[in-house]
């Protein structure tokens, strides 16, 4: 399909939003239960589309890796589900009042979480995502539009399908979940131009994907470029909660956004702590790119360029550089930071607090691992995202970052004077 | 000047940003007050430049209304210094943490409230403005940068100077407040494109300046296209209430965007209202466009259009319409409403929570005048802009919308297992 008519499809999604933001809790839930439940019960139908999306992935030459994304199985359809179920069971943040400041003349002002609107989705290989970015918008009391990768469509209107039944048997339109059926770029061009009708653009993918929508939207976008996560080592830092911190930060899951790409060690510290680190990193054939007053400490490492502190590894690769007092690591911070993540490990009460006063990265820790900074881990349930610029949401974003809040206010005939 | 290099000046204030965040609380009121008191301290200055600008802006033809809008007086420059002074004493949301919440492995979770960088204000005649952003930017710990209208650069700069000279003497950099002196509108085009440096701009003026500065922009932007407010006069309505409020809504002040522009009245109460209003509107000249339902009541009233029901007056103007029940009020506010404030009149607990729940522009109020609709009334102090989309922050904006949160992680050495 090439011609799909997105103006008209964000049209009805706006409308179809004042049904969706209106529903109880139960109901909401009544109906997420049954999305969770069509899709485990109808497997074969999802498998059958997303064999056709890896067969022609495969004569497309797709690499393993994206195909192993695109790929679905019966264990993959059953977490969907209890991705779902999860969401389920989260705390709806509609209608949530804040408290209440009663003003001189006796009118009382609150605020109220509300849902956005309409929010659109626009996202790449992983055909899961339409199923939990929809069951969050919903639960969140939101219409949404979701854009998955051309490469994942069958798959993608599969999933479509089987949610649009169960909005049709709770009697709800259809257009509360819409999935963009048509693969072109210009599509989305034409969907960024239409903020009468959509509130919230998140994009999820590559960079050159986020820096398009970017570019070209009129509705408000959420942005993540990249993480480049800082963990610093300072002069008063507990030997052993740094070398697990850096461990579990750089290795775990190299490929992840929420892993290290830069330490900074206190000079005060780098001959106790570097060589500990050369020795615990090397099971895991970490590359080091490391500064000349770091450099001899490790047995197999290049010299740190500039462009190796501004670098997202994505692997297990590393820069280390030392630095002649805590003030240095904070204008490095400042200076190379994607405002994602950055870790101080200290033990002084002062360091720590200044530290986090200091750094304002979306996430700030102190002793505890880069790796936590995900929606789950920081107790928000399901994460739609994470943003790294700090209109609206500012890092990990849950249910919460889909809803706004309006004033209330409560009065018995006042006017104002 | 033509030739103001828009990127350094934005580049600069990036830089001062890091400065001013860190400030405490009491080196932000100090700055504040010497601000404030060498404004008061330089009127003859401040006066001579804008006796400036009133004697271009008579030579252009401006007219009396947009002369006295420009116009600064020893009373008025005492009010800036006033206004200054309220904003020294507002609490300072930087640094504030929410509730904390402990994971199962012992991570603790909060959020800390930080500025949000770098805040460009793009606004027109009223050069109060100038000092006023500034101190409000200020104190939520955020540089600025401010274009203000051409017809106001002597004053603004002379403005600046003096704030200028309070930064240098409190050893900071000047960088913080920059005031753009090139009149033309390629500076703001450029300066949109600066998504890199500046962290949201807030336009304030016409439809035609919010259009242009939404449609060019790469930084998020607040909104505010305008205020159609709704009242609503429910059949459970107490009519001196009623009356009272929707006198106070329509013809206290007109040209504000939280007037009353249309009133929807429930068939069942409106052989008693409309009289009763037909007669309260009388002394303030209102001209009434109403529904043929209810044209009779009034002596002089025109026929209501589609397009009186999408007219935003500003003026002694009011568009009346009956409707047949509570659900048709609520269709004819979600048709119409432009997402400012919308007011129901009703002594019944179930309508009232009905409309609060049902409404979700971004101040919903029960009996009271929708004039509240204010950052001053509403208790957030003074109001940098009020945001008619929902992203970030909707409805007035007070210090709070100016900052951001980060998520803060105390742990004791914890890994992701």
């Amino acid at each position: 399909m090439t011609n799909f008519n997105i103006e008209q499809a964000a049209q009805q999604a706006r409308l179809a939003s004042l049904q969706i933001a209106k529903l109880s809790t139960d109901s909401k839930n009544q109906l997420l239960t049954l999305m969770a439940d069509t899709i485990a019960a109808n497997k074969s139908k999802i498998l059958d589309a997303n064999g056709k999306d890896i067969a022609a992935g495969r004569s497309k030459g797709l690499s393993e890796a994206m195909l192993d994304r695109l790929l679905l199985t019966n264990e993959r359809i059953d977490g969907i589900r209890a991705a779902i179920i999860d969401i389920v069971n989260l705390a709806d943040p509609v209608g949530n009042k804040s408290a209440v400041t009663k003003r001189p003349n006796g009118i009382e002002v609150s605020k109220m979480r509300i849902p956005l609107g309409v929010v659109a989705m626009i996202y790449e290989a992983r055909p899961n995502v339409t199923a939990e970015a929809a069951a969050l918008c919903i639960k969140s009391g939101n219409a949404v539009i979701l854009r998955g990768g051309s490469e994942a469509l069958h798959s993608n209107l599969a999933i479509a399908e089987l949610l649009h039944q169960s909005l049709q048997q709770c009697q709800l339109s259809a257009d509360i979940a819409t999935v963009i059926p048509d693969p072109s770029r210009q599509v989305i061009s034409e969907m960024l131009t239409l903020n009468q009708y959509i509130d919230l653009v998140i994009p999820r993918g590559g960079e050159g994907l986020i820096r398009f929508v970017s570019d070209n939207s009129r509705i408000p976008v959420i942005q993540h470029f990249k993480g480049v996560c800082h963990l610093y080592i300072d002069k008063y830092a507990d030997l052993d909660k740094a070398v697990n911190i850096l461990i579990n930060g750089k290795t775990q899951r190299p490929s992840a956004c929420n892993a290290i790409e830069t330490v900074l060690v206190h000079k005060d510290i780098a001959a106790e702590f570097l060589p500990v680190a050369n020795i615990a990193l090397k099971p895991f054939a970490v590359s080091v790119h490391a500064c000349a007053d770091s450099i001899d400490y490790f047995q197999q490492a290049s010299l740190a360029s500039d462009a190796d502190y501004a670098a997202e590894y994505l692997a297990q690769e590393v820069a280390v550089k030392q630095v002649d007092s805590f003030a240095a690591a904070i204008a490095h911070i400042e200076r190379y930071s994607s405002d994602h993540t950055e870790v101080i490990v200290s033990q002084d009460y002062s360091r720590t607090n200044a530290f986090v006063s200091a750094v304002n990265s979306s996430v700030v820790m102190v002793n505890a691992s880069s790796r936590f900074s995900d929606g789950g881990e920081l107790g928000l349930g399901s994460e739609i995202g994470i943003s790294t610029s700090k209109l609206h949401a500012y890092g990990p974003m849950g249910l919460q970052a889909l809803t706004t809040q309006k004033f209330v206010v409560l009065g018995d005939g006042q006017v104002r004077p």
